[in-house]
């Protein structure tokens, strides 16, 4: 039963809720609508044909066992994978495990720990749940190796300097030399703060990611984008930093909460909406499976969502143009976490209502039909997602909280916003400010 | 009076004070005989002769003015700029430069800096005697520019997280973007701090160093190392993160206390130690001209550390074992700086009784003769730097804060040990620990 790259198609077809019709075309043709589509992006390296073709051939190594979920005993390569997706950086390549009960493979874990000694970095919420999970899949069968961990309080408003302080703390005092590995256990903050300690410690260790909640698993834990908030803003103090591995075991989303699944599934609605629109109208058709947990229709998103993503770090590891459009109602809603308190609503929350504000503007400058914004108004109302941000956000904290994104360049605030057929954004600080203006009066009372 | 390849050695040899015998050889023999040396050094790595070998030719690219300090009207190109050395390291690969009053040389800043938002990083000691100067270069002929400053206690104790803090929040609150420049201004703290701030913010913006004590010019300004200390040790944590120049104003020394000059000489006799036999002996006849402050001296040690320091950074920029060898003396150091309180002892005396004992402990493994020892000594007695640790030093103080060295690897101690004749140095876990212990005895009282 080892992992096989001819049965990719097979193995995704035998999904039972999946109506995507892009499944029964063939690799290249999905290949040559992606690149069809980045041609039409407004980025100024993609004038250059030559980068985004060289890249297509090798970008995403996608391999994959005849059937998504083994039962019975475990087999020892492999067995309970159901989908391998590599994230092409040269040297730094690494993979994303995609399975149900995959923490129980004590091989995918070890495979990528060097050195002896690891430290597992993971909140109050997630300990209880599988951190004896881990360090048994960490040492079993393997006597030689150590594990320390470190429990941070869970939440957003903990993703500082002072909390990062303490994963430093119990590397120092656990003796963590520069070949130990750091394992991130926990959702996209414990992934964000561990990468970045990583990145830090002795001026970079190994790191593995083990996103335990959905938004982790469809975007945070891929592409190695780690840091911690500034009381003024988000990530504003960071790394690019890329895991050794992912490992996303299905099952962990069997004890997150609603809330925390409908906000994973703002980046998904994300992916379809800025580049895929194959991938959205699935999202139209599935949205009630996913929301209620369809092991199989999760799966799916997790797969072509991380695909997505995968394609776009390899393109663009540093965030020079392309990668900026993963940001599709980042802006606002970064702005919704300061304005409103770190922790009051979760990312994808604020993501969701974002989106709609950049999907709002995108329509006030006549780059869409609104066709496509009652469609996605549609879609996160269906994922039970606000729309709109909270009465709290003025037009001032908004204005306030952006000048200080990360997206600002010499002044000029860059936002992307959709252009064109559903699927096409652009990543541009060339639009009429008076949109802008428009779309935060619309939805701010003051 | 432009930058010309071909005279470098001109320049160098109408330094009167100078006598080099490698000077009159030529370049391609003065590689030989690097690579000669190169491949006596005791890593893994080395073992494939075609690494070494490749990087050879490209190594070091080094171009001067026929004069190397220029009188008169500042010219527009590269005036008084007497050596740059090329740093290379691919696609961010830089250029050192260094001369005499290079801060009134708009240009040399202004061509690095990326984007209209500069943050000056300096310290409370630099900032009345240079910064000004910095401010003016920066904006010479350039009012399409704004440069913000943040002005930092001065030493090494205040090398920790709360002041790196500080200078975040400078940037957050003075709307630094992406495309903002760091300037580091002043002594291997303010770079290495600037540095790791640079590396980190937005998740990293281009900086510049500018560094002002003779330490800096000649080590740590050169190739990367960013960091802070933490509690329990030296620079652990940190980044490597290459600036997009250096630019060394050998003027800066004339307001350098005598003891932060011998500071930097520690590290240029670590040079000669490690891997410049020649250089070393370059140093045993010009040891009075250096700390006599002789200012083509200086700047011929500037230079020559420079390439050093440059060839090894291109041959192992993320130190996997070469590099190391750049810290002789700095495991013993970094423990006496931990254990006495930073800021006790500047960073190159403590480097000095750090490369004593490291010089009695090869003694003592048989791996050198007597003479280097007396010749080492000798030397450092010669710079008035001290040859043996503060008292308050204790066996069980070095081995407590040598366990968190970052050389550590799986529990391993690994030293930077002389081997052989003067000039070749071992990285290596391979010892007696007998000798590491009765070195330790040796120069402590208890």
């Amino acid at each position: 039963m080892a992992a096989s790259t001819s049965s990719i198609r097979s193995s995704l077809l035998s999904c039972p809720k999946l109506s995507d019709p892009r499944l029964s075309g063939s690799v290249s043709g999905h290949r040559a609508v992606l690149s069809i589509r980045r041609r039409r992006l407004d980025l100024p390296f993609l004038a250059s044909p030559s980068i985004s073709l060289r890249s297509v051939p090798n970008r995403s190594r996608i391999s994959a066992s005849a059937v998504p979920v083994m039962e019975g005993t475990p087999q020892k390569t492999d067995s309970r994978v159901s989908t391998i997706v590599e994230v092409d950086l040269g040297n730094r390549s690494y993979p994303i495990y995609i399975g149900s009960g995959l923490l129980d493979e004590p091989d995918l874990l070890q495979r990528h720990v060097h050195g002896k000694r690891v430290l597992v970095v993971t909140n109050t919420t997630i300990a209880p749940l599988y951190l004896d999970k881990v360090i048994k899949a960490l040492t079993h069968g393997n006597s030689n190796i150590s594990v320390e961990s470190v429990i941070l309080p869970d939440g957003e408003a903990y993703k500082d300097m002072e909390t990062l302080m303490k994963v430093f703390d119990k590397a120092i005092e656990s003796r963590m030399d520069r070949r130990c590995t750091f394992v991130a256990l926990g959702g996209g903050v414990i992934g964000d703060m561990c990468g970045f300690a990583a990145a830090a410690f002795l001026r970079g260790v190994n790191f593995i990611q083990i996103p335990t909640t959905l938004m982790a698993q469809v975007d945070s834990s891929v592409g190695g984008k780690t840091g911690i908030n500034h009381p003024l803003g988000k990530n504003l103090i960071g790394a690019f930093y890329q895991p050794q591995s992912v490992l996303i075991d299905t099952d962990t989303l069997n004890t997150l909460p609603d809330r925390e699944l409908a906000s994973g599934i703002a980046e998904v609605v994300k992916y379809g909406l800025i580049r895929d629109a194959d991938f959205f109208e699935w999202q139209e058709k599935n949205m009630q499976a996913l929301i209620g947990r369809d092991p199989s229709a999760l799966a799916y998103a997790i797969k072509r969502s991380c695909e997505n993503k995968a394609e776009v770090v390899a393109l663009d590891e540093k965030e020079s143009g392309l990668r900026a459009t993963l940001n599709l109602g980042h802006t606002f809603g970064h702005a919704i976490e300061t304005g409103f308190g770190y922790g009051q609503w979760l990312h994808g929350e604020a993501v969701a209502a974002g989106m709609v504000m950049a999907v709002d503007m995108s329509r006030r400058l006549g780059w869409i039909d609104d066709s496509i914004v009652e469609r996605a108004l549609n879609i996160l109302q269906q994922a039970k997602l606000p729309t709109s941000p909270p009465e709290i956000m003025t037009v001032e904290k908004f204005k306030t909280a952006m000048a200080v994104d990360k997206k600002v360049a010499d002044g000029l605030l860059r936002l992307i916003l959709l252009k064109g057929p559903l699927g096409n954004c652009v990543f541009t600080g060339d639009y009429d400010r008076k949109a802008l203006d428009d779309t935060l009066h619309a939805f701010c009372k003051s």
